[in-house]
């Protein structure tokens, strides 16, 4: 375990742990105090902690997460639940329910971009929500805005996916969990630096408005 | 002044507040008791309301922007101090300096997408600083991934600058700020909806990887 420990980079103390957890498979006893680890142990433990310490995800959705890997779900299982793990509500705002009529919004807009999205999606009543938000302060966001809106979250996360390792689902999962929350906030501040752009664009050279 | 609270939706006391604080320009005395309010005075009292309740900035940061309607700036000037106060460090993360490397990376990106920045441009810090993050657990963000990004962030900015009013300083400088604000979660959403729809379509055919 004192290899383990060195080869993944995480605590004996943290390995016992994620071991009664439930997290990390036992190594083959090998005498009665040694057991043997693998690469497979290393990999499980970097995702493991990636998404504890990374995402911050409760040990309850990351037991979700493994549990799918070991239920041997194929990739597209597997990644569909750490996508479900990361947008439950109370992860980042409260989980109210959605007006039927963000709800609306939403499905209007995954048929038109052509999306394959589940009925149950996280994500859905996430952007659901999220549009309620925008309009209770009287505010109601264009068609037309949402749909560049979309199409520029598709180049992203076509971009995003093309990267997924797909030789192990530990790999995969770490990488698209920690990838998505790790960049978030390169994509907000990539929004506000074209913001000054394309505002230079527009007003740098318009006189005093009137006021 | 409670016509004033009536036709703004803000109380009394927040009124007074504002006023106190020097967010507010005085109405014009008709009395020793009753001064006049114009819509100009409406205006202002819904901008600062949303700064500071929906944007949550410190009242120091809306006083700056404040400064620069009353100072006549023109609307790029504005519109540029109103970004200044979203993106200074401490609004969302600790104001670490960024490493010179991810200042080179965010400079360089900026030069291939041929943006007009500011070289004090706090997004330009706040974006080397998620780069950063980012490296920091061992990854490094690939250079034609970032360009896909910007690419994505342009888009937005543009749809979202087209919208932006520009027939008084007040309303732009709310908009832009209260619309940044309340559509990032909606952005974020996106990306994880548009996560799952191309996710489908990379794996979900795929037979279970080895592992």
């Amino acid at each position: 375990m004192s290899e383990l420990s060195r080869a993944s980079g995480v605590s004996v103390a943290t390995i016992k742990f994620y071991r009664r957890e439930g997290l990390l498979p036992p190594g083959v006893a090998v005498s009665a105090t040694r057991a043997r680890y693998d690469e497979s142990h290393v990999r499980r433990l970097r995702m493991v902690r990636a998404l504890v310490e990374v995402a911050r995800l409760p040990l309850s959705v990351v037991r979700d997460v493994v549990t799918a890997i070991e239920d041997h779900s194929g990739m597209h299982e597997v990644l569909g639940t750490a996508h479900t793990a990361l947008s439950r509500p109370g992860a980042s705002r409260p989980g109210e329910t959605p007006t039927t009529r963000a709800l609306q919004q939403v499905d209007g807009l995954v048929r038109r971009q052509r999306w394959r999205v589940h009925a149950g999606s996280p994500s859905r009543a996430a952007l659901a929500r999220a549009l309620d938000a925008y309009d209770s302060l009287g505010r109601s966001m264009p068609v037309d805005r949402l749909d560049v809106y979309a199409e520029a979250a598709h180049a992203v996360a076509a971009a995003d996916v093309a990267g997924v390792p797909d030789d192990s689902r530990e790999e995969a999962v770490e990488y698209a969990v920690v990838g998505t929350v790790l960049s978030e906030p390169i994509l907000l501040a990539l929004r506000r630096l074209a913001h000054e752009a394309v505002s230079a664009r527009r007003f740098r050279t318009t006189r005093r408005p009137r006021d």
